[in-house]
């Protein structure tokens, strides 16, 4: 049985700042800033994104994001090994174990990205399979790739070897400290445009790798969109899948999260967490050779935070945390809002049109109901709730009389007549506590 | 706030064998052999299906099913009344009334069928609307069509004597004590090939009528197949919807239907019923010239009925009751069994693979576990389900040791070592009480 | 057999500028025009475009192009008839057959537009229809409309009267001295996404019709865009059919023909005839409340006249004659350019990218070659073309050296080696006579 | 400017018998039968299909079709040899230069298939190309593979290296005396479903290789189905293309190539030929393991040759010759039948439908006249064809009476009233000469 997390996880991954080029000291340095600003309320992994096994990465930005055809750190087995350059304490054949052990020490968790399948090389070379008689080429499959990434092909299905493989990574994975796997070019696998979940038989192989390697490793699927289709797969088999491409400090995605969360709201459970993707926020973009702040409003980031908290995402902030500004470090330490994502609470959205989306969230025992009002028009508008609409998800009468305060504000106000009334700003969100 | 039925509806549907041509003797006798043999049990709704309204209807049956530009029983406001040939007990405008009074009586529940929109006859004739300064041909919308009956045509977003046209009838089937409603031609508008939920405005007036009504009516949508990506409307103005396009005796649709389970299983809710069709058993097809003994056998009959149950659909038998076989009788009866169908129980797949598939259904006050075990080949099987697959749906620690009782064939036994196995015939079923 | 034209129509047409209200008058003033400033190039049909038929047209235009349920002139037999308010010498059961005198009188064609079909009221009322025992309700396919025009129904396939319907007004059309048919919601019947050809046996019925009556009628279809799988159909039944959705004034609109034009170029034939719609030049938009002049520069007007001839489309003026400024007639009398369009002249697109176009067209006998260079882009550019590209569609020999004009400008230059380069202004043309 | 020859090609293919396997003698036996028993029929083509070059074919065949990551024989840029052990004769860097000498001497051409790009052994270990400072990996696209085939990456555009290994390449196989190309995996990219002519920039390199080598080469593009929207790019850079996927002995597949020839008749021209495909018959199969005799009855080969030569087909037989029983030795030296592929006959399609096709094929100096009536159902059936149908194709004017000459089968008739008659066998054809 898969791990059940009883909440969506929250963390610091390298991507959106570092894109390839991530090295051991930055990630050391966001980790420690995580430690000293960011602890009890939540934030808790540490995810080194993709390519940490490539060298030279980044050096030909230019023409490419992945060089094609270049070189990697591997051992014999065809097993990926932290470029030594940039993640010197990996030395010696120890992989990421030195550096998960720093950060388990700052009493966090350690993550990784993967690409589904083995190095290209090593098919091409026929190298051995750790605990298996079979070599790489045995259980790659070459018309399995990855559109957008050079490196690695499928594995086949139903070959002895190709979870022979699978177990010799994640155990490898397991001995380092891993405790979460962003596994990518396997929840979509888009130039497969007629199968694009044409990987679950991986999916189910690396689930059974982590089971058999006795470590409770969250299962993270890349990219998006996830097929709702296959949703009772992802359910079973993964803890995390991401329900759109890739997300980036742009309203009109921001706007379309509204769709995929009312598309995914019944798949947020126990140990399931649908996943809008990382938070844009802050500092960004530096490894992709167009260093910035984010391109969101405040208003936009508050909206985005409100919408992953009260949907249930999964919570990674991808700006450079040591670069944080101070009103962005304020709305991450909002613990009373933040806590929503926790499984004890059910989000529901109550209504969405052209104009405006409201989302309805609660938690039993004890009794504690939200609502949110997004505007998803340019400008300010008065958004009114209907609260007996709510009732149907929420099954919770409505009294005469109730006290609403605003969270991201602080501001209180009475609500009287089952309806509740507030001007919200262009993109913005009011997020009401109701009592 | 829409009708929230604690249990999906049980009951009688006339189109399976009597097609456009039922009749009040036959609506009436059917009534009354539900309350002989099959009260108690829970079933409960009486449905009058399609083309109530039609003059002669099935006497052009060589060449259409409906008959284009044919005669229709109408008020002056074109409201459609009941053949009153058909339904005598309707004449002086009575409408349903005294049907629904007779079926109230028995202690059951009165539903009848209705095509969306307005008759293409009181657009033409530009018939004024109750309750309005409008006529029909200012609501109706001559693109908006039904690909398959010539009936109607959809009536128009945003003008206000659509509103009122709805509440006109709805407000006159109120009073003939209507309490089911199947609304056709507006779950999946499937002419409209790029836009086939195009009615969604009419569900959402249809709805509102129904509150304005003042009376439960329960409002159930065809036909399917439903679009998932909508079900966030279905949830909120329906309580039923259709998960396939119509449903017949045939194992390619019945094997079909666990597709279509799994998508839309975790959208069963209290007052949410995602719909798998009626139940083809016992005598069909007489009103399609094709009269005949159901074309399952027991175990697919079985198959069927244990799949509704732990799924949660809504079970309409459509077999003509009156001519109900001892056996296919019998199954009707199983409380016990059919018992699962009510919203305290909750019913998840476990696997499905090309073979076979496994639902796990549960309760938790008391707690109760039932498991499911489909073969989907021609042929006799051995399947096996590692109980602690299901540990991860139902929060259920498994012990070293349980008895399983198959419910259909009353056979009990031990299971060691967390695995039960069971020999399961071609397209059967065994269903498993866990104590 | 068809009727096989040797040359692809030239004309004008009502619709642009007057939408569905133009009126004998208007008719006979762009008739006039014509033959006093257009005569001896080739300019021939005077068509009425659609809904000659409907009573106050354009009455709700705020609300409707086509008023549904709306009065329309009608004979007992359920054949449309002019609106005698606004043709005036129909009265008396004369239908066109006095204008299409008047239009003969000026040595020219005359042309209507017609919907595919069978008027819905004449279905809903069971009319007779002429020359057969069949009504109007068994022929009409209640199933088959216009997504965008409320009037019609379509004719089932392999019913007699269905036949008889088209005979009668074909027949009719004939009698009143109709030279071209142009029907709408039959080349591609859009709103049946899946069977957009779903009308091609009412093709077959139309053609039929034509042959029946002994008369000479061009038949048109529309709207496009034709499928190129039907266009062995489409040649065998038809004179002319469009190749892209209606066409405007609007460069996106003109930039893509140029992909059609590539598409259709080998379907250029005697009698067969791709058509490009009309040419919205002039004064435009008075029907549609939205009068103006065209929005194309005067390159774009020389790039859209150039490309229909060399491609060999027919050509319909769409603005209203009796305004033309200056220039615009001047262009429209352009006949040694405007003679491309003829059968006896070749075109074939040379090149095409994403900066420009070349087109060959050339005429065996006596030997004349020309050469076409578009501008796609939005400024002036150089552009060559390697003349030995061209030997390979025309045959054609390249010599040291030639005489090149540019006929739009009337400027000549001498072509050394092979390669023939010009400036070409933005969305501009320059046509080369080689000798 | 690309070759143009007068008609389409004629010869002999390894494929449908050998697969992968062929080798050096079975060539030669092959080309020594044409030589003997096939002269002067206009048979002229030997051609040595997939995978010359890879060491021990077909030595998976249980599991693989083509070994992958298998061994090739290849140059010191990258550029594949033919396997030595096959073809003994290519020893010492020769390639097929001998090979295509001693073809050459039989009075024939010679012509071989390959993969589109540069063999991905070559990329991965970063080869030299040949003539240019650039490297394979540098030319070598990661993301474009074959979906059925292992071997290659395609080429990138835009890189001067890849014209430059295109060119290192075409050279080679021009000094080799290669006469015809067959490319694969690049008329239709069917990996890439959103973008199946994904490699037509290799096709331009290629043509332009071809023109730079100075030898008449000819181009044949396959995998089919050809795109029709690129039929001009196909007609401007290729020879051949191939109109639907691989086409076999199976009657489904036959009767889907005359939808196919309807949508492909107007694009044969001089030096441009859609091509159905190798002519499945007499013996073959054996290098997939399933040798046979080929599964068309007798009258599906003569609808086969009929179609395929009034279309105006290539000719490639797929059977191994040595191995051709009487009969079908005797249709292959029908020369006044196989005559009609050539370029100075045009065909056409009179008519389709469910039941029967109907084809008209004509040259204008002399004239001759042709129709061939296929018969597309099971059963033998009466066919008539109204000869003014052909009229409108031919440029034809039917006389009273004419004498109709049955080809395949000797027997002659007088057509009265313009209209022709024939009893047609299930799947057959019967072919008339008229006079």
């Amino acid at each position: 049985m898969k791990f059940r997390m009883k909440s969506a996880p929250m963390g610091w991954n390298s991507y959106d700042y570092y894109d390839t080029t991530v090295n051991e000291q930055q990630i050391r340095a966001n980790a420690e800033y995580m430690s000293e600003h960011l602890k009890d309320i939540g934030w808790e992994y540490i995810v080194v994104d993709i390519q940490w096994y490539a060298k030279h990465p980044g050096s030909m930005r230019e023409k490419y994001q992945y060089i094609p055809f270049g070189e990697m750190e591997m051992d014999t087995f065809g097993r990926l090994q932290p470029d030594v350059e940039r993640f010197p304490s990996s030395a010696g054949g120890k992989g990421f174990g030195p550096l998960a052990d720093y950060v388990h020490g700052l009493g966090f968790k350690f993550g990784i990205h993967i690409m589904r399948g083995i190095p290209r090389k090593a098919a091409h070379e026929h190298m051995q399979i750790s605990g298996s008689s079979m070599t790489a080429d045995m259980v790659a499959d070459p018309a399995s790739i990855c559109g957008w990434n050079p490196d690695m092909y499928g594995i086949r299905k139903g070959v002895s070897g190709g979870q022979a493989y699978y177990d010799s990574i994640i155990g490898m994975y397991a001995e380092w400290g891993v405790d979460f796997i962003k596994c990518d070019d396997i929840c979509n696998t888009n130039l497969y445009v007629d199968n694009p979940y044409s990987a679950s038989h991986e999916v189910e192989m690396i689930q059974r790798a982590i089971e058999k390697s006795g470590r409770d490793i969250v299962l993270s699927l890349s990219p998006g969109p996830a097929l709702i289709e296959k949703a009772w797969h992802y359910e079973k088999y993964a803890n995390m899948w991401r329900i759109t491409d890739d997300f980036w400090d742009n309203w009109e995605l921001l706007k379309n999260m509204f769709d995929r969360c009312e598309l995914w709201q019944n798949h947020v459970a126990e140990g399931s967490y649908p996943d809008c993707d990382m938070l844009p926020i802050g500092r960004l973009g530096k490894g992709f050779d167009e260093e910035r702040n984010t391109n969101f409003t405040r208003e936009e980031q508050l909206t985005m935070l409100t919408l992953w908290c009260v949907f249930g995402s999964p919570l990674m902030i991808g700006g450079e945390l040591t670069k944080l500004d101070e009103w962005t470090l304020s709305i991450l330490k909002r613990k009373e809002i933040l806590k929503l994502i926790s499984n004890a609470y059910v989000g529901r959205q109550v209504e969405k049109n052209e104009k405006y989306a409201v989302w309805s969230c609660w938690k039993e025992q004890p009794k504690e109901r939200y609502l949110a009002l997004f505007n998803l028009e340019d400008v300010s508008q008065e958004i009114t709730c209907d609260l007996h609409e709510v009732e149907q998800f929420a099954e919770w009468e409505i009294p005469k009389s109730l006290h609403a305060e605003e969270l991201w504000r602080g501001e209180g106000m009475i609500v009287h007549g089952g309806a509740l009334t507030a001007s919200v700003p262009g993109h913005g969100v009011k997020l009401f506590l109701l009592q």
